[in-house]
């Protein structure tokens, strides 16, 4: 199986490398990171950056693409070279998919037009915006196109994908594998579960990054 | 807050990265990636490259260091380096910390010796070589050495470390921004839980990457 990740200033690196960790355990697979120039791309908060194996133009139709979203995805949106690649990626594509923000890329690359989709839970209305259906699901397939909504949602998504790509027997070997048994010490991720002053503490942090 | 992720030929995405995403989110963090070398470092699949900013020398006494574990562990133990960072970052931090087999360095590192501790479901024998008492619990905390279970558990153990930093409502507000509600598709993350068949695939799997 043929794996790309675009990367792209400002993506969140738990997003691309939550499904990295779980596609590349997939037999047979080749997990690439791309990106406009290859080399490092610095991740949101400035402290980490993976290396894109390629360009985008040198891996143009992969079986699988990933998108990760970020802080930045909209200036990458509005940069248009991942945006364009997507659009190319996807007519070729077995799967494609996205993980938090990168599905406003997959919206932007009008993949999305009159699909249920997910994203951030901040971001859902924004899916609106590229004539999706906002679905607050963790992880959403409507047939080719994979969906998942914030940062560590990329994880679920994968293990989802591995099972339909290569049977249960191989997705639940890669979930012990990675050891994917999640004790989290707080019932927090979501808006709905999360304490209201919770939600308001992460709402204000957003406001303040992105005065949008 | 100062943090410190040293990394290694052969180490494991997911350890680094998911720690990274939950402790670069506390008020006021810094975290460096460090390596024998600035530069890149080759996960262990050899497909995703992460770039250390600082070499280990240079960042010597952070307050919280955290050890990534990976296929080639006992060859970083081997190569010495990171081993005595840890040993002299360690007689200064607030927390030590480690993911999967990164609780091997730790134990060469003279970190374990005597305390209760955890590692790769796989691996959690080995602990008693470096005189630890192997313990079956996802985050394993005896005063300031926290040590986690294997791959994704560093998100569980960063989130624990984070609310004994910052406090709850921090750690959870943490949690609700990476979306932290984890619906893996199946349950068999564990050796306990996982069927039987699942485990001896990945047995056998582990037993052909390392004929140790």
């Amino acid at each position: 199986v043929d794996i790309a990740i675009p990367l792209y200033d400002g993506f969140t690196a738990l997003d691309a490398v939550g499904p990295y960790e779980v596609l590349s355990n997939l037999p047979g697979a080749t997990v690439r990171f791309v990106a406009a120039e290859p080399g490092p791309v610095a991740a949101d908060a400035g402290m980490l950056s993976l290396v894109a194996a390629a360009a985008l133009d040198e891996v143009p139709a992969p079986e699988i693409l990933c998108v990760p979203g970020g802080r930045e995805t909209r200036a990458a949106i509005a940069d248009g070279r991942v945006v364009e690649w997507v659009r190319r990626a996807h007519e070729t594509s077995t799967w494609t998919t996205s993980v938090c923000t990168g599905a406003l890329v997959l919206g932007a690359a009008g993949v999305l037009e009159g699909l249920a989709a997910t994203t951030y839970w901040l971001q859902l209305d924004s899916l609106r915006e590229c004539g999706a259906r906002p679905t607050e699901q963790r992880v959403v397939r409507v047939g080719r196109v994979v969906t998942a909504a914030g940062v560590s949602s990329g994880i679920d998504m994968a293990l989802t994908l591995a099972a339909l790509i290569a049977g249960d027997d191989v997705a639940q070997a890669i979930q012990l594998g990675i050891e994917y048994d999640p004790q989290p010490p707080f019932d927090a991720g979501s808006e709905a579960k999360a304490p209201e002053h919770v939600v308001d503490l992460v709402r204000a942090v957003a406001a303040a990054r992105s005065p949008a």
